[in-house]
């Protein structure tokens, strides 16, 4: 098992990431302070995790809810429904809540901890790549709403983040592939040799082999966690992990939430932000198609869908949290392994890219 | 015009008392970052002070929210249609929220800029002298749930609160006197010089006298300011400015939200609080009896409902913030300007204040 932490003062927490460690209850004890436990999973995840989940933690008052499982069902409604859950059964400020499953269930059971009486504790379970390597280390949780993705959340730090690699092998190949494109994501913004590393061992990942996975995983955690470590709340360079999102997130948005993976948003985003990176000056033709190469590789979508016009994405990247009184502001490439985020985009070039990809 | 800081380091702002400044522009602009702003006000209040304040504050690019009156609509869907005004109007990361109103309005627009796009700023603007002496200092914020009240919420500090005591003059009789029982808290639980310039005073505050009204709201702020500032999240001394309050929420929360105002309730819990201190043998009888009086002299009720057994108070203060894996912790005086929280509560003692008052 390796362990890394991430460095917030009063704040800081572990990240353990290794094989069959789910349900070591070592893990879990030091960061739970009161006697009640809820875990939130969803309906995919339970048959396979919550048994032993909560057999580990037979310690404590373990109650369960078992959500809808997809992206459209992250929102403010189904959050009511876990404070429900929280006051029906009595819970109180010491409580601690456990997010078993992937990104959505960890966005908001993040989400409804950082609101149930003002904040209580909340652990990190992440059984998808996606999640491993993104969203349940930094503290973002949220929901969606209908004009926009994320929009309503809150900075809410985990008290531990526990990565069993075990999980990935019950997990559909697609999803595998999604989480891939946030693991190369880190490559492309701070670190090409491991861009580089990537490049050598996609087949490796792809069978879910279990070193070159946990390699992969802790390499990905570490520099989030550098990042969130700098910038907690994005005021700067913790936006440079947005690389690819603002297209993403409008792809996402038109085709209706759940219709594409958000990592398959994010990959075809990705080229589309390496594209404007290429007509603004700053990435060369090879650069390019070095980085659509690796996407393909992971069989994951590189072209924005065939029916979304460039008004489609303009109307939905105007709502971007990235935009600052009026202006549109988007994470480019410098160069491979180097990312900004840049608020003088030449409208023209942007039409380019958006017609193009 | 009087002004005093909340110091909590990046988060500080000030508090501004004083006459005629709610439409001072001077006031707000070094508090607005961005250049949008949504005003979030109510029904009642619309119509006496939102186009003065719209005017005031003509060189930004100003929205208007105008939502019903009433603790009943301070609910989390009241909360998701600020949600859906500011996303529909395409509100960026930069806006700024005002609450102008009571409580009600600015817990909830506290609440709303919270989790708007994980975090935004606002301005206080309270116009009850509730809100002014309490909720509107401290960064409280939050909603009721059916099984609680204020049970869903989060810390978020507003950028400066601008407390016009005119708009005290347009208030009814009974929610001043609502107002001074948090006032008269201040010098139960930490002043009793206060409390004693209450006793001498009360007349000229239930007369609105600007004078008297200044200071007692200059007195009470910084109170509130000094505990928040020692103990923002309420790890500690904070739970003191609870006084009443476990008994309050309870008699809210049986009689349906909005028919006791806060201030009524925490009245009635304050005597009881007071009864069951001299029970434990911390209080003299005459201290009661001084205590009762004042809240009397301002109209304010003395008892419980008479419908509320001393089963319905225990099935409601179960579910108060201030509970520990099961153990009732209540605010209780060991004299007069003395708080403390008590874990330690007799049963058969605290039975004996709930049959009594």
């Amino acid at each position: 098992m390796k362990q890394l932490n991430v460095d917030l003062n009063e704040r800081s927490y572990p990240i353990y990431i290794g094989q069959d460690i789910l349900d070591r209850s070592d893990l879990y004890r030091p960061h739970i302070k009161g006697r009640q436990i809820l875990i939130v999973t969803n309906q995919l995840i339970a048959p396979l995790y919550l048994q032993q989940l909560c057999e580990a933690l037979s310690e404590f008052s373990v109650s369960t809810l078992v959500l809808p499982d997809g992206e459209q069902y992250k929102t403010i409604e189904t959050v009511e429904s876990v404070f429900n859950k929280l006051l029906e059964e009595g819970h109180n400020r010491t409580t601690t809540l456990i997010a078993l499953g992937g990104g959505v269930i960890g966005d908001m059971t993040g989400f409804a901890a950082a609101c149930y009486q003002r904040g209580v504790a909340f652990i990190q379970v992440p059984t998808t790549l996606l999640s491993q390597v993104d969203s349940s280390v930094g503290g973002k949780t949220g929901v969606n709403h209908a004009l926009g993705k994320n929009m309503i959340g809150a900075f809410h730090q985990p008290k531990a983040v526990i990565i069993d690699i075990d999980t990935l092998k019950t997990l559909p190949a697609n999803q595998l592939s999604a989480g891939l494109a946030e693991v190369i994501k880190y490559g492309l913004i701070r670190d090409l040799e491991f861009f580089a590393w990537l490049e050598s061992n996609i087949s490796q990942l792809l069978a879910c082999d279990s070193d070159y996975l946990i390699e992969a995983i802790y390499r990905s955690c570490k520099h989030k966690a550098e990042v969130v470590e700098q910038d907690e709340r994005e005021s700067g360079v913790r936006a440079t992990l947005n690389l690819g999102h603002t297209f993403g997130h409008a792809i996402e948005a038109c085709q209706g939430y759940g219709s594409w993976l958000h990592g398959e948003a994010v990959s075809a985003g990705t080229i589309m932000a390496a594209d404007l990176s290429r007509r603004m000056g700053w990435l060369a033709r090879a650069d390019v198609e070095r980085i659509t190469k690796l996407f393909e590789k992971c069989n994951l979508p590189v072209n924005a869908p065939s029916d979304m016009s460039p008004e489609d994405f303009i109307q939905k990247m105007v709502l971007d949290k990235k935009v600052i009184d009026g202006t549109l502001r988007l994470v480019l490439l410098k160069s491979l392994g180097d990312a900004h985020v840049s608020g003088d985009i030449d409208q023209n070039l942007l039409n380019e890219t958006l017609s193009a990809v």
